[in-house]
């Protein structure tokens, strides 16, 4: 009983901070994804296609959550864009009062576009507002067709479906419509986009959506 | 520091129940391994190719935990073994009371080998003691060559480390000598076993290490 006082707590205090994240980012015009997949569905390479892609048409900024090693900050710093780590010595999800410390660090730049890369983790992350405008949830199509059945709560709170990977297609026993019945009928109203972050397929849709939903 | 608390209490509490499973599992001469890894590395498909090999050597059960459906013992239920599904409505990771209550239903029968399905996450897990001899920590070829480093609690617990997907090798920009290096940077008594549950590949070697820690 004590537990549950305790996680109920922690939500309210999360819950409130995320709403102050929030109203900062819609003063500042700054469209804020929440990406949420397990490990290795490939969060920080669809960030690397996408900034490349968007170069030049608007200003992106990425908050990246990690249980350990700046590995992935060291990457999308690569791009010469505002990079922020967070890395949480354990911890299995971001909290809000860390994306608030996260972006104070670079609230100073012209940011229309912010990815917060959550901790590799398809289970605890889905809980936890970070102020985001959409949750964006990934698998890759090597996960297996009935992942959204397996973890619903995520593609529940989730507003964007990537599927990711498709290049391996040929070489999987993987029905990806059935990816996305399973998917849809815990979440309706899922955006899907199928991409591939190694041949670039579907991401300039997939750009082409967060272009039209960025304040210029 | 209240939750600190409560977390160190549950903690607590959950050794003391492992150590009971344990003792029962050393007594009924039951070799209970606890497999982890993120949704979709394949570890009922590694159960599954494991149950078929080991068919008339040696009597294998299994526990299943999953956040949500029952999918996975329906799969392992058709090869004809006793299996439990343990589903946690969402909680991230299986505690080692759900495994007593789970292995209460099956102790009955005949058991040399039994697999702790744990909850397809990295993170969580890692940290509960189940009463089992060996942790497995399981990876996919697909999941990216830097995992170890990202997730070093599940390598630090585990005795055995399962590399999977490995047909899928020729098509990915994947160096599994890489994967293996991080990780034995992190546990450097990592047994290591190099599989596809499609193609059956290392299986056989595998199944050969379950056989020599069996007493039959």
């Amino acid at each position: 009983m004590g537990v549950i006082v305790v996680e109920r707590k922690i939500l309210e205090k999360n819950d409130a901070i995320a709403s102050e994240i929030r109203h900062t980012f819609e003063e500042k015009n700054v469209f804020a994804l929440n990406l949420l997949s397990s490990p290795g569905s490939g969060k920080t390479s669809l960030i690397e296609q996408t900034i490349k892609n968007l170069k030049n048409k608007i200003h992106t900024a990425v908050i990246v959550g990690d249980v350990q090693t700046d590995n992935d900050a060291q990457r999308i710093g690569k791009l010469d864009i505002p990079v922020v780590q967070i890395i949480t010595n354990g911890a299995c999800h971001l909290e809000a009062n860390l994306v608030r410390n996260a972006f104070s660090s670079i609230n100073d730049k012209e940011i229309d576009l912010l990815f917060i890369e959550n901790v590799g983790n398809l289970v605890c992350p889905a809980g936890f507002d970070l102020g985001e405008k959409y949750k964006v949830v990934m698998l890759s199509v090597t996960e297996g067709d009935d992942k959204p059945l397996k973890y619903p709560a995520v593609f529940r709170n989730a507003s964007v479906f990537i599927i990711n990977k498709i290049d391996l297609l040929p070489y999987l026993n993987c029905n990806i419509d059935e990816i996305k019945n399973n998917a849809l009928s815990i979440n309706p109203h899922l955006k899907i986009f199928e991409v591939s972050c190694t041949s670039s397929e579907g991401i300039s849709k997939w750009c082409d959506w967060l272009i039209s939903n960025t304040k210029q």
